[in-house]
């Protein structure tokens, strides 16, 4: 990250962290602790929180009071390191490393990993349903979050990933893909933050745009890095492969711009302007 | 079933199923819909729907309203389909046929089996959230059953039937994992049932208190069934193998019997106690 979102970070993750270290405490059996709480702090960058975060701040009266966000942050947090769990699982993608460290299932095993995946999908919704919000707000956090995240989200993405829709065949359905797959739960992470900080319907639009932009932006700048890492290697069909670099990266800049210009009218736009820039911006 | 349980059931359950088929309609890809149906429609007895669907109707002042109740049954029965669905995965039980049909991870493949688990768990969420009762009922459904369905309930005791607590000795350890493996999820259902009729306090532990008996009860008697149907094959420790045959069905039939009693003096308990008597009693 640059160093000003890095410094912004700092003054909201170790907050996240502890949460997310508190809620994972009291498994039976005490063994299953260890496991669950694994591939929760792998040096991740908390994107997904910090979308929430950042907006929040940019609509709430109060935006220093952060554990009236810090609850939403976890559960999507919870959500996608899940989704990577389960991703990786040998029946799934098959990876053994994620960030330079053995996967759940090769680190414990497959079935410990089924689990663990199962038990920080199912934690979300607590957190949500005992967050501390009206609740009318906590009721409809945790449908639009199940929505998300579920078969008409992120996990039917992974399933038209997996081929269950045939073979990808062109950038619409790789679009649909991505929005489902990566995109919803970006959008939610960002409309969950403004919903707590009382946005009225005007403010949740242009978080919905700003979120369903940025998820794609990210995407495209994701196949870019893959493209130069797996240079000359045969990969499934991505934007890269369907669009060629330069026409991706035009794209993604583009999407990235229309983020960070739609939320310009909020009160205080800085931190998700700055994460539009990171987006297509990054190493990683 | 017994007759009279039979003709009770055949009062809501097409209407629990026309809403479990509903509520997994509008998959994309498209083609996600079918496999994310096929655990749900097997014929299953309904176990746990059956208690939500009990518990109302010993005290709802308007029993026959079946729509403020049949949300909370939906949900349960997705969260243990799914749970089914994973625990026959090849890197968990490996099981190749539930009720004399291939396994989902056998009709499509394991990939598919844990999209479909988790998109079956995440949508009872929504279920819930978006259920007919007032907002507060709703949230303290969602965190009720997601501490009931997780690691604090269901998934911590697959935890330690996979051995991560290590070896089941005795049989307190074997008791807890049961409380939580089934019994969990078999009181919540229980619990909820009485709650969106608006249970008082002391309503609420008498439902509490027949679901944890029902609940071991319930795992004693399939022990039972276990047992006989593998007569002589070394199997895991179990009811059974550590108390006899004739102790853990003494011990099913008092624990049934303490069910049956706790309810007697609610409004409406028939079907409670019927289910209560059923448990010990089936052959399957």
């Amino acid at each position: 990250m640059s160093e000003p979102l890095e410094a912004w970070s700092a003054t909201w993750r170790p907050a996240l962290e502890g949460l997310l270290r508190a809620r994972v405490r009291d498994a039976w059996p005490p063994a299953f602790a260890e496991p669950l709480a694994y591939p929760l702090f792998t040096g991740g960058k908390r994107i997904r929180p910090a979308l929430c975060v950042a907006a929040w701040q940019a609509l709430a009266n109060d935006p220093g009071r952060l554990e009236l966000v810090l609850p939403a942050a976890v559960a999507v947090e919870l959500i996608h390191t899940y989704s990577l769990v389960h991703d990786d699982l040998p029946s799934m993608d098959d990876d053994d490393e994620r960030r330079g460290r053995p996967t759940v299932h090769v680190a414990f095993d497959a079935a410990t990993a089924v689990l663990v995946g199962d038990a920080l999908l199912t934690e979300a919704f607590a957190v949500l349903a005992e967050g501390p919000w009206a609740h009318g707000v906590r009721a409809n956090l945790v449908s639009s979050l199940s929505r998300s995240a579920g078969f008409r989200g992120m996990v039917g993405g992974q399933a038209a990933d997996i081929g269950l829709g045939g073979p990808i065949a062109d950038v619409d359905v790789l679009t649909r893909l991505h929005r489902q797959k990566t995109g919803a739960l970006i959008g939610w992470a960002t409309v969950a933050g403004g919903l707590v900080a009382g946005a009225d319907a005007d403010q949740q639009q242009i978080l919905a745009v700003y979120g369903d932009n940025l998820g794609l932006a990210f995407q495209l700048a994701d196949d870019l890095l893959d493209a130069e890492e797996d240079a000359g290697e045969d990969g499934p069909p991505s934007f890269v492969t369907l669009l060629g670099p330069e026409e991706t990266s035009q794209r993604a800049r583009a999407l990235a711009e229309t983020a960070a210009q739609v939320v310009s009218e909020l009160p205080r736009p800085g931190a998700l302007v700055a994460l539009a820039r990171f987006a297509v911006d990054r190493d990683r």
